[in-house]
Formats: structure tokens, C-alpha cells, sequence
């Protein structure tokens, strides 16, 4: 069997070259990719080579948002796990640091995370896993279903973050994928009133019809004049003013978590109003332990992510499939589907 | 306008009366019933005379289950609140207390609560409530739905204090009105899993057509032979061995909470595997900070109450509807409706 | 009796002044005071007649650190409390909005806060507070322990919102009176390691007597150098190179409260840091539910408070300790001594 | 070099062995014990060959308070630990399942824990650890005082799980080692009121000298009687009315936490007053990192466990060591001291 991957060797340089089948390692299960949703994060690689002090230095597979089928074990791992379909969770921890040991391990040092350089990714047949970052997805679930709970946990880490509960009202700003299913979880999760924030009309409009109560297009009018009185910010745009009119609309003892990828190193944050109302600010480095909870979630038709989805591509379309999501403000979420031979 | 109540003298009797209409102190107003739901404890004052220790020593006017409308305030509450549509948070703390100043005024040892000796409650054309107690609806809402936010909010707050989250399987024990109510609750709130049990086979039933996923007669099987490994237990039928076998289907760090009235001062519970699985057990005496996100629920339909209205009385029909709450087992929520002439 | 105020009506100009002994209304007591420490922001309206929106438009009495002697009562509170020795806190809120009623009542919108325009303090003989904001003092502490409850409460609110526990290392910024006693707290609460900053020496060496085991004059090296990992920040100098280096000073997860006065209305914070480590930054605004716990600590010894007192004043003196708060570095703590005629 | 142990075989029969010394697989350290705090539960196996449905089937190695000295690594490791001293973790989990993932380790269904059947303990001359699981004693700490870091754990996770903190009224049942030692820490994280019972007076009166406020000796005077309205129990006597007055002394809203052995699979409980004041109960398995915390409560002497040791053993005397702790209600914690030829 062969492994044909998407190998970025510079910006805008994207080749499709073949890699031996990896062995299962002792604890791993080796997965047939079947889905890999993109991520902004991918397109960034891909245009810029870098994310901040990250570098793509060598050929990089990217690619993080994964499902597939096991089709080997290895030592120590139940051959009865062969043939499951599964969502692959794309870091994985040193399982040993203080981080690790005490719960958050998307936050060890010693992290590999899939295409994130030098580690490579999922645009490719054939990846390993340890078996225990490999979960089961009910035959209800398709791949891009399973694929989708990546993006669905960096949502349900804020959420968690958050401490979004019954009756929030949560203002989201950014109306992109990750703000979308943040939305989607949000209201999973008992949120009752959503207000999403975006500077693209057709954005917001998709966020209207997926769920959300009060849209507003920030080119118009700023936040601040809404007087919201938010329960939690959610900013998922990467924007520094969205962060600080998101800040300024919250309630005394309200809650913001940073989700976009911040603007520069330092960003400025209205601290009179976090000290006078004790707000908690706080930003999300991926996730942790959420797997199990996004799937089900998803099985239960708590989270409709099927409705995201705006694209499919084969694997030697994956370069195609990154342009598509960089250029159109309509597109949510590509999918490249690899087909091994 | 007369304020006539029915009020209840000793078991088993129950008589119309005329009372004066009541004054609305300062930062009171006065709210004319349109609504009140029955529930269990009304049932066990009306056949008992009394709760444990609290006794009904004078006549007593039951009912704490209600929504109406605004007719009037005291001093210092604004006249635009008079024609509000509003339910009642039935019981009223001291506010100065070391509870009421931390936020759980639920405990405060001077609460004033409707329908609990000495206090009279809403089975009566008129009462006086703090207006901050008076929790407006939206027009979309009923009054039975008004009514139902009391319940609702014994079911959340069992939710809160269990934790129930993302992705939990929620067990519930006894599928009553409680039950059922909290288990809405549970899944508007991310859990993804319910099991249910009872020893009735039509609340069962109903239960299933609500949304639990997995039904349990326990008469035919017991609980622990499922090896359930739930996140959470939330008993709410009072039986003991449902809360023994509740704990003990329970995963390592899970949460249990005891809803259900205490069958005795003591219980036994299984203390070896609280400890060994580290289990936390917590009992909830009413709610405190619930309405507002109970009414939020509603009004968004992540909760749907209505459907479990199962009979409605007029007032002089109060004794009535305590005795079909009583005797029919697939009864689930009554509701008075007194009519002010 | 006479009640003899020391009242600022302008920057710089203070007088003293009679006023009328005031009334104990229902549920309050009137204390006779016997020592208000001096504050920071004492000496901010003194110089600036302003604090930010805080604006002093008509003659106002500063202080609210304060301890004495209740005198009388009003209706609805024992009269056994007459005699009590108490420290005061200082702010009244409404107790009815839903800060209030979720325990965070330092938050409630309508609170009524000494020496806080247009409220007037306790640099006078005589105030009324209700009776379960004056708390009894133990026959083993002094006044000057008693007023110096207030700051005491600040540092432990500041420890608690950051989660201070058993062996941290907390970072402390500014060894002024504040940051003196948040350490002094933070080692009380399980605190194994204080780095405390500063840029006076005099400071840092009264820090290092009074506990710290590590501190930095960061005008001779830089804070970031020093790669603390520290797990908690509390930012005690209202200086935003403090808070940003602080920042960058804590372990992944770690927690950052800035209690010190914020420099402006935006603060640049670093951002990317925040967010790929996961750290949580929050402000605090006075304190809730501190004082009991902050007495018991000082009546207990955990908290030796009378160390930092470095002088007294009459009250017609209150001019020249807020002058002497100002000007003299190694000032710590003045306390005012009213003496009733 | 030769590795000596004493091993159990059945009850009372222990004898000295001659074991290979291991060696340390990759990740490991090699350690030379240097002393070993003998543990009730040592005991508990020695008299009776078992611990609930711990059964000691084969000759067992007792022991799992334990401190040493680095005398060789595994693959992986640093050569530079080579000499370090050491406090060593007890039970090492499996680092893979959900109970690992989440931070709550102790409750991994794999641990291999210290002297619990089937897994060999510290009575003897070396032993291998993951190396992350010996933490380094600063030099002014003994290898008593490192042994004894693991009862101080017991102690620390109880008062976490109990969220001890700053003023707080703790009552601790049971003046053993367990209970004396959790008061230390308490004590270290701001409690200020001590409460402690005990049957034997000379328990009592060493825990006023190690700083309980109030003794209470339970055959003289029924604890309900004192009506204590604690913040908090921590039972360590695992006694079932010490756990049932001690949950009847707690405040509404109060933690009890059960630390003692469970008398029995079942234990009745007061859960009317459970639920009418929403007392928290649980229940401690060990602990999960407590270990660098309790090593910086020692160093910093904000604990003194020294005192606490009351006779030491060598090796050979392992059985004499288990005879005393047994024997003498006096003697508070017996140390094994194995000597390496």
C-alpha cells in the first residue's frame, strides 16, 4: 500500500510525494485518513511559511483536523480496535511534565502537534496515534463529522473556559468556522442569547441561520453603542478592537477568552473596566480532554456540524482546498478527502 | 376586589376563605395569581399536616409553584412594572445573613418561603412579593409555563451543584415531575446521555417520549447490574436504595445529588466506594439565582415544560388537584388557576 | 457629644469641621471611631481631588479604614452590641441587584463606600453602618489592627481571586502597603515563595523583614530576566511595565489579579503569552465577604498588621498624615486617632 | 551491594530477605532508601493479611512513606540526579487513562502503588521509581522529614478536597498521625480555629501542643452537643459517629471529608441535614500532586513534622517498628531507617 502526502516545502509550494507507511509504535494504532478538515491556521502556513516564532524549516505535512479507520495495531494496543472510525486528536503530550500530571497537557512543552512544524500532519494516507488519542466515532458520523471535532473542541475549550451555562448570553465576535461552531457549543451548552460580530454581511447571515440571535456587522456601528451586558466574550476574530469593545460589553464578573490568533505580541485591553467589574480574561491554547464530549455531542444532534461543511477536495487538490478557504469569506470549512490506493 | 384562597386547616381539609387584599410594602409589589403549579410537598402538607419538623400549627394557605401579573407596587418600585406578566421566586431571604451575603441565600436561615409554615403561599387571588422576586416573561411564555419555573429551578439547581456538563451521562433516579424536569434541564445543558429509572412503567414511558435515552424498571432489574460509570447522579425520588445504587453506578470523581425527600433523618450510603472512587455527595434544598436563566430555557425552547401540564383546576378546585397529583401516577404537574372576580 | 470631621473641599485645603451626631437608622449601629488608616486613595483625592471618574464636587470626609467603639443602635439590633469593639467595612450595597444576590456584592452598582464622592468616610468622631457590616474585634487586637482589616481585605480578596494555595510561588509587584500585606496574606494562606518588586530599597529591605525571600529593584534588572515561572502575579504598583513583566514571569495556567490603581483607561498586555499559556488575568475592585476571615487571620497570628503601622495622628492631624503617607518612601501605614470630647 | 528487605508472608511473620537490586528501566531512577514512615494501613496488613479486598496472596514488601538517595538512572534520564536526595511519590498510574488525563491520577484503575499487594514496598535497600516521581528534599530537610511527605499529602489533598482556606473553622475527628498531620496543613493554609477529638487524652493534649485550639475527648461529651458550626470536617478516625456528629457540626454549606478507613462498606449518614444545609461530602484516595507543595510547606517550615516522629527503627526491626505503632496510643509516627552494606 502506498502513503502519497501534501508536502509544503515553501510558501505557496505545495507537492504531492510519497512516504513509507509508518509502523505502530508500541501503544499506537495506525490510521488510514479518510477526512482532514482546513484550518486557518494551515492556510497561514501555507502562505507565510511561519506562525509566529513557529517555522516551517523543512518539507511539512500539514493537516490536523482528522478522522479515518484503523487498520493496525501496535504492541500493547487490542487488535479488536482494527477497523474502527475514528476522530483523531492531533496532539500529543508528554504524559510526565507538571502540565501533563495536572490535567492540562495541551499546554506540555513537550507537545507534537500535528502540522505544526517540524511535526507533520494529516494530508496523507497513513498516520500513527497513540491508541488513547484515537476515539471511536458512532456509525451515525460521517468523516467530516469526525474530522470537525477538532475545530469543535478548540470551541468547547472556551466554552469550558468561559463557564458558559444556562442562560448565558454569549456575544461571539468573528464569524468565521471557529466562531461559528464556538456558537454552535455555546448554545449545547445552554446559552440562551448569542450576539456574533463580523465585518463580512454573508457571514453573518450564515450565523443567523445556524442560530444566532443578533448579528452585527461592525463596519456600521461599533459594539460598545449595544450596551450588551454580556455574560461571556468569546473573541474569535483575532482582532484587537473586537477584543476591547467585546471587553467593554460585558457584565460586571463577566468572562472573556481569547480565541483568535492574537494580532502582535502585545495588545492593549481597557484594564480601568477589568479591574472595576472584575472581569476574567484569559486566552485558549487548543484543548484538552474534550473528544469524548465533542463526539457526543455530535452523535446527539446537540451540534449539527454536518451544515458547515462548504467543500470537498482530493488529497492532490489539498492545495486547492487552502486557496478556497483563504479567498472566499463565504467558504466555512474545506475538506480534503484522501483516498489511499 | 376580593382576594379569595383556598386554606388548608388540618389533613384532609380544605376550605375557601376571603382574605384582605394585601398592601405592597416598600419595594414590593403586588401580583394577582393567574397560575400555580402543585407539587409533591403541597400533596404531603395536604394529607400530613406537616414536613419532618415543619408542622402546620395555624390554617395555611399552600401553593409555591406560580406566575401572574403585576397590579400594583410599593414605595420605591416603579409603576411601569404594574401590568408585567411575571413568575414568583417563592422565598424570600433576610439579605444581611453571612448565606444571604455569599450568594447562596437559599440557606438563609430566615428565608420566608410560600406555602411552608407559617407562611402562607399562592393558592389565593393576590400576593405581596420583593419586586426583585418578580421575574418578568416574555409574551411568548404561559403562565403554566411561568408557574413551571419553579420546578424547572430544583432541576437546575441539582444541575449546577452536580456540574452537569458537556458530553455527561446523567443518571436520574425516579421519573416524577422533579425527574422529568431535571432531566430537560440536563440535556438543555450538554448532557448527552440520561438514564432513567422508576418503578412505574407508564412514567417510564413518558420519560422515554421526553428524551431519556435509556429506561430502568427497577422492580424488574436492579440498577447496579447495568455497570453504568455515569458522570452524574441526581436522585429524585427519596427512595435510599436508588441513592445507594446511584452512587455505586457512578464513574471514578463523580458527582451525586440527592433531590428526592429524605426518607429519614439518616441514610446509608456506600461510604468504601465514595472513597475509593473519591465520589462527591451533596443534597439541594431548593435553588437560589435560577429564574432568570430558567426563564431564558424556557423562552428559547431549549426547554419545553409545557408538554408536561397534564390537568388544570380552578381555585375552589385546589383540593382536587391536590388529590389527582396524589392518586395518579401518570398525572404530572397540575395547575390551579385562580380567577380574580 | 460633638462630632468633629476633618472635611476636604478642595485639593490641598482641608478643615476641620462640626457636624451633627448622626442617627442609627433600622438595622444600623453608630460607632464612635478610634483609628482610620490612611490610603493611597486617600492621598489621591487629597492631591487631585479626583480619582479617575470619581469626581470630589462638594466637601467630602476621606478615610475608610477604620475600627471603634459602637455607642448606640438603631431599631431591629440588639442593644447588647453597644460596647462591641469593631473594624468597620467600609461599603454598603444595595443587597437586592444580582450582584448582590450572587455574593459578589463589592460589584453592586449602588454602593455606598466611605470617602468615596459623594460619600462621606470616618476621619470624624462619629459614623452609622449597619450592623453586619461592624464587626466585633477580639479583645487581643488594638484598633490600629482593626482599621488595618480594610487593606488586609484587599490582599486577601487579591489572593483569593487568584487562587493563592499551598506552596506557590507568588509574585508580588510594588512592596508598598498593599503589596506588603498581600504578602503578608499569601504566606498565611500556604504561600511557600514571595518575589516582591520594587524600586525603592528601603522598600524591598522592610519586604525582606517582613518575609519575602526574593526581591528585585527592577530599576537594576529587569523582572522578565529573572524567567521566574511564578504561579501567581498579584500586581500591586498600578505600573504597567510591572504588569506586562509580571505577566511574562508566570508559569503556563498561571494566574495574574491586578489590584494596583491602573495607570490609564488601556493597558497593553501580552497577548500571544496570555494565550499560549493559558494564563487567566483578572482585576479587583475592593472585596466581598473578607472581613470575619481577615480578623480571625490577624486575631489568630497568621497576619502580624501592627508591624506596618509607622505613625499616629490626631485628627486635626489627618492633613499632615495623608502628607506623610506621600511624601516618605518608608512610610508604610499612618493611622488617625480621632478622639471623641 | 546487597538489597535486604522485610517481608511479609502472613500475618505476623516477617522476615529478612535478600532481593536482586533492579534495575531502572528507561524513565526510572534507582533509589537507596534511607528512611520509611510506618503507615496504620503497614500495620493493618501485618495483623491481618489484608485490607478490605486488598488481600495479600504473596510475600509482600510493606512501606510507601519513603525518602532516599538517587544512586543510579534509567535510559532518558539525567546522570546529574545521580546523589540527589529524595522524597519518592508512592503509587505510580498508568499515565494513559481518562483518570490520568484529567489531572486526578489517584483514581487511575492501573496505579501500582507501594506496598499494596501485588506491588513491593519501601522496607528495603533500593528500589526503582518513574524519576518524575522523586522529587528532590532541599538540603535543610531530613530523610524523616521526606518520608513524612507523604502522610503530609494525605493531609494537603484532604484539605484541598475540603478548600480549606483563610479563616476557616476546622474540625478534624481523630488524632492520629493522619488527623494530626492535617491539621498542620490547615493550620498552613489560613485555617484559624482547630477543632479535634479523640478517645485518648494523651492524643488530645499532643494535638493542643501541635496547635489544636479546642480538644474535645468524644467519651466525655457527644460532639453535637458543642454546636460548632465548622466550615469544614475532615474525618480521620474512621469512626461512622465521628463522621456522623462531625457532618452534624458544619455550617450550612459546609465540607466534610472523609480520610479515615470506612468502618464498612456502608455507613449511615444525617442526610436530612445534607440536604436542608447542602453539606458537601467525599471521600480521599491518596492524592495527586501534593508532593512538591508538601515538600515547600516543610522546607519553609510553614509545617513541622519532626516533632511528629516518635522512634526509629532499623531495618530488621521493621516488625518491632509495626509492634509500636500498634501497641502505644502515644506514639505518633515510627521511622524504618534501612541501612545499605
Amino acid at each position: 500500500m502506498g502513503n502519497r502526502a501534501a508536502v509544503l516545502h515553501a510558501p505557496y509550494d505545495m507537492r504531492m510525494e510519497e512516504r513509507p507507511v509508518p509502523q505502530p509504535g508500541p501503544g499506537d494504532v495506525l490510521v488510514e485518513i479518510k477526512a482532514v478538515g482546513v484550518c486557518g491556521s494551515d492556510v497561514h502556513y501555507y502562505e507565510h511559511g511561519r506562525i509566529g516564532s513557529h517555522i516551517v524549516r523543512a518539507p511539512l505535512i500539514l493537516g490536523h483536523e482528522s478522522a479515518g479507520v484503523i487498520v493496525d495495531v501496535g504492541e500493547g494496543v487490542s487488535r479488536s480496535r482494527v477497523g474502527e472510525r475514528v476522530a483523531i486528536e492531533a496532539g500529543v503530550p508528554c504524559r510526565v511534565c507538571e502540565q501533563c500530571r495536572t490535567g492540562h497537557y495541551n499546554l506540555c512543552p513537550r507537545m507534537r502537534f500535528f502540522g505544526t512544524p517540524p511535526i507533520d500532519g494529516a494530508f496523507i494516507n497513513y498516520v500513527t496515534i497513540p491508541a488513547d488519542f484515537a476515539y471511536v466515532l458512532p456509525a451515525s458520523m460521517s468523516f467530516d463529522e469526525g474530522a470537525l471535532i477538532e475545530p469543535i473542541s478548540v470551541g468547547l475549550w472556551a466554552c469550558r473556559k468561559a463557564g458558559v451555562g444556562a442562560g448565558d448570553h454569549v456575544l461571539i465576535t468573528g464569524a468565521g468556522p471557529v466562531g461559528l461552531l464556538t456558537m454552535k457549543v455555546a448554545l449545547a451548552l445552554g446559552a440562551t442569547f448569542i450576539t456574533i460580530t463580523d465585518v463580512v454581511p454573508q457571514r453573518l447571515e450564515r450565523a443567523r441561520q445556524l442560530g444566532a440571535m443578533q448579528m452585527l456587522n461592525v463596519t456600521e456601528m461599533p459594539l460598545t453603542s449595544m450596551k450588551l451586558n454580556a455574560d461571556v466574550l468569546i473573541e474569535c476574530s483575532g482582532n484587537a478592537s473586537a477584543l476591547r469593545d467585546g471587553i467593554l460589553s460585558l457584565r460586571p464578573a463577566g468572562v472573556a477568552v481569547f480565541v483568535g490568533m492574537s494580532p502582535s505580541e502585545e495588545v492593549s485591553v481597557p484594564m480601568s473596566f477589568i479591574q472595576d467589574k472584575e472581569i476574567t480574561l484569559t486566552g485558549t491554547f487548543r484543548y484538552a480532554n474534550t473528544y469524548a464530549a465533542a463526539i457526543a455531542l455530535v452523535a446527539t444532534k446537540h451540534i449539527d456540524s454536518a451544515a458547515l461543511v462548504t467543500g470537498h477536495y482530493a488529497l492532490n487538490e489539498a492545495e486547492k482546498a487552502l486557496q478556497a478557504t483563504k479567498s472566499d469569506p463565504t467558504n466555512i470549512k474545506s475538506v480534503v478527502v484522501p483516498e489511499a490506493q
